[in-house]
């Protein structure tokens, strides 16, 4: 089968066993949307939470090809999962990028030791919440939607404007008081992602609890949080149309019937279903080496550390660019044209291969293709890299 | 507004209103499934179920290019309640097509006047009820999928196949006892059509209630059943393309909101907004005008009646084909692509948007636009025209 | 054959005897550029170059949709006749449009009895020929680049710049001391339309040849030379899709073999070769679809004369632009994609068929299908018309 | 610059020279057809042809990798010489895959030390050419056609059918007496590729230059010439997609003017020029990206030698028609679409941009993207993979 994982590397192995746990019930989690409570644990269990984390942390020091491929790889089967496992890793390298060596220390070894759960509640498009300054910190209310993974995070990175326009960003345990999750995730697509409301209510922020003070520049390092976030959703693409590829194709093989016109006795006979499936591999393929493109240009930027380039920053962004405007139109593609070949039974809630489009259109609404093409056509037009920002 | 309904039109104008009437909880129905049951009632109250009755029987003689724009208006909101409507003419012309002269009188003249709902129960591509021979006609056990409509309808055209594989036809009231709707529908979309098993337990069928003898050659007059049912899907498909640029545009306008990197106040402005939106258009426009003259087509070889030559047969095969396989097309890509000018905010289960998406890739898998371009090309090539049969 | 000329109307006939004429060296003369000179002289003998002038002139008072026919007809085999033909129609109607009585008399009445063909030498976008005033007029020197069919015209409309920038319109006598044609066109495709320069060597311009002066205001009615242009564009596409369509399938049935692979005896019998002519037939269908929606459009909208409105001059502007982008898409796709089903042996020189390609790929740069298709949106989006100014 | 050529590869560094001199004068060549005699000669100053050829005969061993990425670059501006170049490997890899030793140390040895150019005239699917049986070898009569590069060749290989039907292959030097060159090819693309017939009279084989006997099965080592076939094609794809891309890019930055109506002062600041380049570049990248694949799996292939297992030999099979069809659409699409942001200016023959569209459309046909799906449909879906033959 394409698309297999290298089972020789035990990260992607574990990965592996992961999706296998998650497939068993993946369609009728999307029906519920909510907690997917279980397959945390499972994920907190495999080690691999801490597996992008250097090794002087106490992490596994994985590449972004493998922790990336992960992404693929739950995505193969949920979408949400994948979302969740990726952007996790955002919080964790603004530690890295921004904060300071005691709280290096302290989240980083903490994450590393006990696998928590990262996830961000500071939607950089919309301030909704704000900080009052105390003694010892400031006071949070309000509230920030998109907050992906606040539903089942150990640690939350949260953002809020002070009373100057500034924005801040502080890391807190998920189970502090005045946090409130609001459930209301009500996408499309990605339903376990907890994509929804954070309340701030008198949440309460220590100083050592700062992450980005405002005055403190972004450098083309530390601004590889956005070459981050858009490389975990292109992974979500290339992931999700291999696995409605592999679905669609078992599905095919196991349960079509040729069409009455087809002259044929087996649907994989005629010549339709043979030219559709070589159409939707190619594209699926062309997919993935962009995806490994970029991870391996990513991988290259994010070892230079903090003496990143603008240069360097840029080309990894362009490759990340490319590719995920590929993978979101390949997902797209794939995931609904399949259905063609699979047939009028297949379209069926209980086979619930629909997820695969909602959960692809969902997400690539998050950053549009349109703009990341107006980017890497500026950039081959004149040579200018995009100036480093969020999205971009 | 573009695709607005011909309101001089008494009966576009009547649609309208129920389209207006469908709109208020479609989203709703939508997830609900199951029977549209107060939709109905007002569908039969407006008199739609007769519009195409020819007035000798007492109906209005209603032309196909009216019908299949109410099909149109329908689906701008409703699939389900367009795909009920446009299926409902099928059965009643079957009786036109093959009936006896008292048959018509009773059930033409019964349906001008009741405005009786009629669905089938007849899948010609499942041999899975059949029937015994009894002194007064037969018992019928087994059961039917994608027995559309069949949920809400007052009388159903159900067919079998005798001891010797023969498939018979035939009318009954759809209360008639030993008819178990299972309402087993699962579809991912069309909701609410009830396209799902229809069971028969000892169902008696009496001689009188017999359409079609399986000794009656096909005509090109009475092939005419498979042009009228190709002729609903694909305008099931225009009108939800309608329907979803309408809605997209209402929301792009009111709530969408520009891109932080567009430099612009309002959405609409951004060039890249303008410019799929007019795509969209453009696409959607071509797709109507194929639909309408395919209508045309449609009405004029009806015109002939049963001296209709296969030739005229065939050249309106071939332009329903066209239009069928092209709405399609323009069904799926517009009713995906609005996501991306709406933004990420659109895509949630309270907005509903996806049930276009979902609607059109459920019915557009019932007959493979493959084998309908192939069926067209051999056309171009060949000057040969389908040999009538059902999808073709 | 589908898209035949309808051979009842009288004009067409002619226009369909003219193809089969141009037809004999079309691809030779592709080859060649230059003039067509025994195909303008035929195009004369005809009657078609007086075809639209309003009766009271003497003219035939033909309709647009014929007239665009007619250029379609063309565009079957001779792209540049077609364009020819059509643009001719463009400075005829200035003097429509913006002439005084006098000159429709002389102008209107004279083509109408001696067939004159007309062209253009002003190109809006090159302010690169300039008029000095003297007692009688004006003596006019430079160049105007993109001079389609001064070539071959007996009548050529002028544009210059006056020495303070407003530009000025006239009409001359193509043999008049001081034109000189370059024949520097250099176009991939449109090889005959004499697209060069045409340069101004103290040329006189008598102040009754004045049509356009720079300040009477541009009203609906006489602003509807752009879409007379943009008209004219689209059915080149249209045409152009129609005639490769033809002799692509006219070579597939009578020259291409199987693939080895293919297992069929005859190419036709490949599943690909039907569906991939079913394919270029269902755009090619829509294409002229929306032509002649457009076609009608205009027609409406200059049956009303000057109290022309703005709202139904915007609403033929939105039908037009619409068929010209898709138009152009068609021509493009299918007189590339052809190929595939002719073969290897098909894309030679002899045989030309390549001209389509590149007669459509030339035409369609003049003016940008991105900003049509942002008119058409905005409008959708707005409601707002486009503001009539050369090309739109 | 995107696409660069690794200037640390001596052989790449060598290929990039002769690009640049290529480019002096290929769009008159381009015109003119027939034979680039300059080219071929310093091609061969260069070393290339011998590259290939492995050093045990004296050659430079290097992988497919840089020759197919020789082809590339060749095909940036001239798809002739880049296909020239690339085909010679066909020939001289049959003598490695089925001649003898003997045949291996003259003709590989030989052709390292000469840098000979090898081309062939055995089109596989034309019987036209047969041989008489003599007591030292062959008298071969009739004709082939496709004979891409005998007009340049030092060497040729030829085909025949014998009385018996069998077909055999041999080596000739190209300057035999009984060859003729008839200077026929006629395509609309690849115009100097000298793809014509080659005659053959009384030409005499001698029994030692006999490469393949009918009687020696294929075996998935011997049947990697179709394999290597392809992967000339496709990298001529991709190489006219990355060179339009660049001529287009330095030709809008230049000289394109910016639309009327876009309010920029620049062509490039236009948001339409920038993500019509964007998307450009990304199906270019992505198509690279394929072609670089297939190439590491051709070399692992042919790494293997004589024991390469059908396994293994499949799978580079369905890499290298992936990127043969994705490469191919990239080819066409790229070389047409490009014009669109370039502009009207540009469309001339002057500038000869179209010469890239008009040779990947030649080159796409010799082997239908129907088939190569098919093939990868087939094995996604059942596992098997193409039985080795011509074109698969």
């Amino acid at each position: 089968m394409p698309f297999e994982t290298n089972a020789d590397d035990t990260l992607l192995a574990k990965a592996s066993e992961l999706r296998q746990a998650f497939h068993l019930d993946s369609v009728e989690r999307d029906k519920q949307g909510g907690r997917p409570v279980d397959q945390i644990r499972l994920l907190k269990q495999s080690g691999l939470p801490s597996a992008q984390i250097a090794r002087e942390y106490g992490g596994q020091g994985a590449s972004w090809l493998t922790i990336l491929r992960i992404v693929r790889e739950f995505a193969k089967t949920d979408g949400s999962l994948a979302h969740l496992f990726g952007y996790h890793h955002l919080p964790l390298n603004l530690i890295l990028f921004r904060g300071s060596s005691a709280q290096k220390e302290k989240w980083l070894t903490g994450s590393a030791a006990g696998n928590w759960i990262w996830s961000n509640s500071g939607n950089a498009l919309s301030k909704t919440s704000s900080g009052e300054r105390t003694a010892t910190g400031w006071i949070i209310n309000g509230s920030r939607p998109f907050s992906s993974g606040s539903h089942v995070a150990d640690y939350i990175q949260i953002s809020w404007e002070n009373a100057d326009g500034a924005r801040l960003t502080a890391a807190v345990p998920a189970d502090r008081e005045g946090i409130v999750i609001e459930n209301d995730w009500d996408g499309i697509g990605q339903r376990q992602t907890g994509s929804g409301t954070v309340r701030f209510v008198n949440l309460e922020i220590h100083e050592d609890e700062l992450i980005s003070a405002p005055d403190v520049p972004l450098t083309p390092w530390s601004s590889l949080t956005s070459l981050l976030q858009q490389s975990v959703l292109l992974n979500v693409f290339v992931g999700s149309a291999q696995g409605i590829l592999k679905e669609g194709r078992d599905y095919t093989t196991t349960s079509s019937r040729p069409w009455i016109y087809s002259g044929v006795e087996r649907h994989v006979d005629d010549p339709w279903i043979k030219r559709q499936y070589g159409d939707l591999y190619i594209r699926t393929l062309a997919a993935t080496e962009l995806a490994d493109k970029a991870a391996r240009s990513l991988d290259a930027a994010y070892a230079e550390g903090p003496s990143l380039t603008a240069a360097d920053r840029g080309a990894a962004a362009i490759d990340i660019a490319t590719a995920n405007v590929y993978a979101g139109e390949v997902g797209l593609a794939v995931s609904s044209e399949v259905f063609e070949v699979m047939g009028a039974r297949s379209a069926t809630n209980a086979n619930g291969f629909d997820r695969f489009w909602r959960n692809v259109r969902t997400h690539t609404l998050h950053n549009p293709a349109e703009y990341k093409k107006r980017t890497i056509g500026t950039w081959l037009l004149t040579g200018e890299f995009p100036v480093p920002a969020i999205y971009r």
